[in-house]
């Protein structure tokens, strides 16, 4: 498996553009590590609306989040502007495990490296279920494999 | 002076772009009150760092916010891009009163409508000091009679 | 009307001690602007849900924010502990107008003051509806003539 | 090692009780994945400061954050009060790993439980330093053997 750090850009398939804010930047004057976690939540659901067609407001599964880890590997700062870059590690029966990239606009190293693991529910029982067929596809374009 | 909710997009001379996140939404599904001002902050200090040449991670006067205020409405929702419109009301001799505004993205009646004031201090004292003459430049241009 | 400087911990007949958190602190190492406006809606909801007996995931209807402001005295920093306190100024038929003073705990002058505007809303139509009978009973027993 | 799911809160030596935010829910109704690090990162820097004398306004090493995970158990929601429990994992030359335990309070099985790591590093430079030994004997007594 490609170590973290020699992760790129182009390793990712599906990348967002965000703005930082200026309230990202703690008292030590760089992005708090707390808000990177908010790029992942960003640029997943992002795709999983625009480009797999989940409606978040509708009565369909729901993706239930149950794990999430990042690495560190360099500051950034408001202003940047950044790119989360999204792959799909592990595709399972009712979970998806991603795996994301932030980087600062421009550059191919990253500024670090998370995952981030989906179970499907049903949104009123909070049993888990399969993956929707639908959305496995669109998944399956981000799948690549290590 | 023009009621805010006939103000529209174009009475704002600069204007940012910002993506919405998903932790924007509340439990009621629209951007919570809070966030919004998040993205009058972040309007604010990009153009103050992007066009009027201020650093913060400098030791120049800064900007202490003193009062801020926004009226809701219209409700907007992640995954919604928006538009923060910045103009300036009043340019004191230590004081800056912005009237801000917020769209999603294209349209042209605004989703709110605020104010935010910030009297500038040295860093040090917190003593306020007059708005240093190249940002009162800047700012002045973005100064509307109303 | 009391001006808001000279507010004190004990013009607040309900007040609610929350800590503040490593976030909440920006690049100047002061809490944030924007952060006070999440007290500020920690607490009325707290209240609401506490000693109204009012249920964010039922079906009655709820409060939307249409106005929201605020007015900066004294700088607080994580890891303070902070007293937000709550009054309701003005009972309308279907808006309730909170006063809020956020307090350094233990202090009695406040280092913000600000209102907070809710109008109640059916949670379909999202159409204006007179405050519930029993809301406005309990709000009736924070509201401070002035 | 004990598993994840097995600890309990008196497995965690120090303890934070916390006020879950109205802002902290998303609009599946429960506290966002994103948050709980921020519950960390307080819960992290409260003990640092108040039980380790940590200064963050001062000039010695500061801890940056080089990894941090998190795996959620059970749901929790605005109003909940919380606890973050700490303990020690590993006490390096110059590095700190946090096990980190949130419960509901009052509550023995966790809600969530994760890790966070800390590089110590010059303020100025960024470069690597040894924990500082005052600090190195406040964190030893969290430091529990697995």
């Amino acid at each position: 498996m490609t170590e973290d750090k020699a992760l790129t850009r182009t390793d990712f398939p599906w990348r967002l553009t965000l703005a930082t804010r200026w309230a990202d930047n703690d008292q030590y004057g760089h992005v708090n590590n707390v808000t990177y976690y908010s790029y992942f939540d960003t640029a997943v659901n992002r795709h999983l609306i625009e480009v797999a067609g989940q409606n978040p407001q509708g009565d369909g599964p729901i993706g239930v989040v149950v794990e999430t880890g990042c690495r560190f590997l360099r500051p950034i700062s408001f202003p940047d502007m950044i790119e989360v870059g999204i792959k799909i590690k592990k595709l399972g029966t009712s979970s998806v495990t991603y795996q994301l990239g932030i980087f600062v606009h421009g550059q191919d190293a990253p500024a670090a490296v998370g995952h981030f693991v989906h179970v499907y529910v049903d949104r009123k029982t909070f049993r888990s279920v399969p993956v929707p067929p639908d959305l496995r596809m669109a998944l399956g374009a981000l799948h690549v494999e290590s």
